[in-house]
This record gives C-alpha cells, structure tokens and sequence, in this order.
C-alpha cells in the first residue's frame, strides 16, 4: 500500500500568498509535518496530525514523512516560500536517493509557492527585474570560501544578487563578510535592499547602498537583495522609493 | 484623482498555481492589460473591461496602465509567473522613471506569483535545492556578448541555471549557442531539463545530458534548467526520474 507524500510551499507568510493548490494539498493530508514555524500557520482539520519539529531536522523530517507514506498515509511536508528554494524538497529527494527500494514507488508531489525573494522585490517595485542569482549564506552546509567564490562570481557576471539565510544566531557575522567581499568588487554606491518579515505586520522594507549596509540590521527574517549596476532607485511623492532593474542591459 | 495600478502575477498557467491576492487583485480592477496569452486566462466579470496586447509592447502597455490609474481607475497589469521576473514589473517602473511626475502619487502594488522556473522545478524534483541563477536569452534587451559573458560566469560559480527565454521566431539560434558556451566549461554529463508547458495538458519534461541536448527541442514555451555539477538524478520505481541539486556543496 503507496499513499502520496506532498512537499508544500506556504509563500512567505500572509494566507493570500498561498496557492490554491497548496491549500488543498495540506487540506487533504492526514498528516503534516514541518518546522514549528510553517506548521503554526496551519489549523488542523478534525482528525488531521501535525508533527512539528526543530529547524535544522529537515533529513529527519524527510525520511519520516516518506516512512508514514509508504505504510499508506497520506503526508504533506511543508516549507516557507517555495518547497524547492533552500527548503523540504530537496531533503526529501536526497533522503530517497539514500533510503531503502521502496520510496522510489511513492506518489511524491512538490507544490511550488512564492519564495522569498519573489515577495520581497514585490513590496520594493522590481528590483529582479533582470538577470539574477540566489545563494544561500548558510555555512552549515557549505565552506565559506565557496559561498565568497559564488559572490565574487556574481558581482563579475552583475547579476542581482538574493541572500537567503544571511543572519543566524549561530553565525551572525556571515552577512558582515558576504558585505566586505562584495565591497572590494562592486561600487559604494551599489543598491541594497534589506527585506524583514515581509508580508507580515512587522514587515520593513529598507534601501540603502552597499558603502551604508549595516550587518546588524539584518536577522534570520530578512531576505538581502544586492542590487546590480544597472539598479535604479524612482522618488515616490510621499517622499519614500521604488527600486528597479531595467529590462534593457547596458550595451557593455 | 488617484487609483491603484496592480502589477500581477497569474502563475505558470493552471488556476490553482494562482495566490488568493492575485486573484483578489484581477477581480476588483475595473480594466485589466496584458499580453494576450495571459488576459485569455481571465474571465471578466460584468462590467470589467479586457485590454490585450501584443508581447512586444510592455512599455506602451504600462504607460497606458499608469494613465488609466492616474485617472481614477482601479486597473491591473498582468503577466504569467511573478510580475517582477522577466515581465510588466520592471516595465511598469521604468515608465514611472521617465514619465510625469503625477505617475508618482499613485498606489502601485506589485503581487508576486509562482515563476517558471520554481513550477518547472516541482515537476522535476528540486533541482533548484542550491545556489542558482535566472538568466534571459532574449537578446532583444541585451547583446550576446552579455548573455555569454554571464552563462560562464554562472558555471564557473556551479550554478544551477535557469534560462528564462530560451527561443522564439525571430531568434531560433539563441539556445543552441547556449548549450556551446556552456559545453566549453562544463562537463558533458551536466545535466539539462527542458521544461515545456509546465502544468498545462501537453506538459513535456525532458531530462537530458548537456552533451546530448538538442536545441530543436526547445521553443518559446520552455523552461531550460543546467544543473550543477552536484544535480543528481534518482531513479523512479517507474523507469522515470526525479533530479534534486543537494542542499550541501562539495568541499571544494
């Protein structure tokens, strides 16, 4: 008996951000797992388990989901943002590639969601507007000196650049010197883009340049955005800013 | 007088890949603009004016949009994916730049949507589970020169890449100098995941080698992924195949 194992993204917070298929996804399931904070956005139905667990669990998480599907249930995993940004799916897929024959029978579908970065470059205009770049600044997972060869590389390539995981409490200096690489190869007057709990009534948006960025401004809630050269600030009436990349690139 | 101009994503196709604000979005404005292919997917309800437009025209579509908001009218801008990837976003906001200074006072709301490259990547697995990028072949907005100099670029940096655009009529020869450049810095193996039609009836995924891609297959409605040099596949019970990018990067 195969049940079916969904992998959700919730968007980055407010119910309006999720999709429709999302919701009846995680309204089907018999049981839905995740991060406390994902699954917090979730009213159980009757009858319906949640089983919450910690952060940093996500292989954990991913073999017990596909555990419960294989006896038959019917599981949704979910994530913040889009299950495959830095989230659940991947855990999920790396915990088939390494688990026993019969998982590779199981009826796995992701259901995309608006990540991170999508939402924030909505509230600030449309600052990804042209080319661009995601990198995680998580160093649980890689060496550093491969998340500053990827910056380095992408300040070269003038990619507009989106830091996910920039802060933690464990690592809070590593947005400090993803700034101080990007410094020695991009202009002081590059655009920067600080994005806090958007979505949420605690949102704040910030726009600043890379020479002003201030590392403490930014926690485990805040999505960066590095603006490319091209990256443009309009002047609002009410005094506040846009901010833009032009579809057309520079004839360089 | 001022009224709100929406700049809204419809998602990759299917209604249930569309976010509760967005549809809230398209169904409270009285004149909605748009490309064709994407103002064909709403239903108006009574009262509601439709404006279609060719693809080519997006600064003259936004310049419209602006006005008719500077008149009063609640109007949406629509584009399929997220607005602010590749599409009306971008164009909205460069027309403010260089329009009257009135464009300014108006209650512009971006409302972010699910873009191909996340849809694309639920169907395939989570082939974008690590560091990515999102590139445009369309060489209308830029010279090749750019395009190249940023594919090598993005594969120094093993990114996995999203190529956004990757065909049209006017310019069939794009993709296939694509797979060229990159076939001079990656390894033959790399895999290529051609996406077309995602979440549609006639969805095709295809998933490939970058040796043995073949640029005829790909048109308009594709979305090209290379992964990484970690991208993996795993094998389905079925004789199919999901491909993950693993969350951790090799020690390099």
């Amino acid at each position: 008996m195969t049940g079916t194992l969904w992998v959700v993204g919730l968007g980055p917070g407010p119910k309006d951000w999720v999709t429709g298929a999302a919701l009846a996804a995680v309204t089907s399931a018999d049981i839905i797992l995740g991060y406390t904070a994902y699954t917090n956005r979730i009213t159980p139905r009757a009858g319906q388990i949640i089983e919450a667990s910690d952060n940093r669990e996500e292989l954990v998480r991913a073999a017990r989901a596909l555990t419960l599907a294989s006896e038959g249930k019917s599981v949704a995993v979910v994530s913040g943002g889009d299950p495959g940004v830095f989230a659940m799916a991947a855990a999920v897929f790396e915990a088939v590639d390494h688990g026993p024959p019969e998982w590779r029978a199981l009826d796995i579908r992701v259901e995309p969601g608006v990540t991170a970065m999508l939402a924030a470059a909505a509230r600030l205009g449309a600052p990804l507007g042209h080319d661009f770049c995601a990198i995680s600044l998580s160093d649980n997972l890689k060496p550093w000196a491969l998340i500053e060869k990827r910056l380095l590389l992408a300040a070269e390539a003038d990619f507009v650049i989106a830091l996910y995981n920039p802060s933690s409490n464990a690592r809070p200096e590593q947005i400090g010197k993803a700034f101080t690489a990007l410094r020695s190869c991009r202009a002081p007057e590059t655009l920067v883009m600080l994005a806090a709990a958007v979505g949420r009534p605690d949102e704040r948006l910030t726009v600043t340049t890379l020479a002003a960025a201030d590392p403490a401004a930014v926690d485990m809630r805040t999505l960066v955005l590095i603006g490319s050269s091209a990256t443009r600030t309009v002047g609002k009436s009410d005094g506040g800013v846009w901010v833009y990349t032009p579809r057309f690139a520079g004839r360089s």
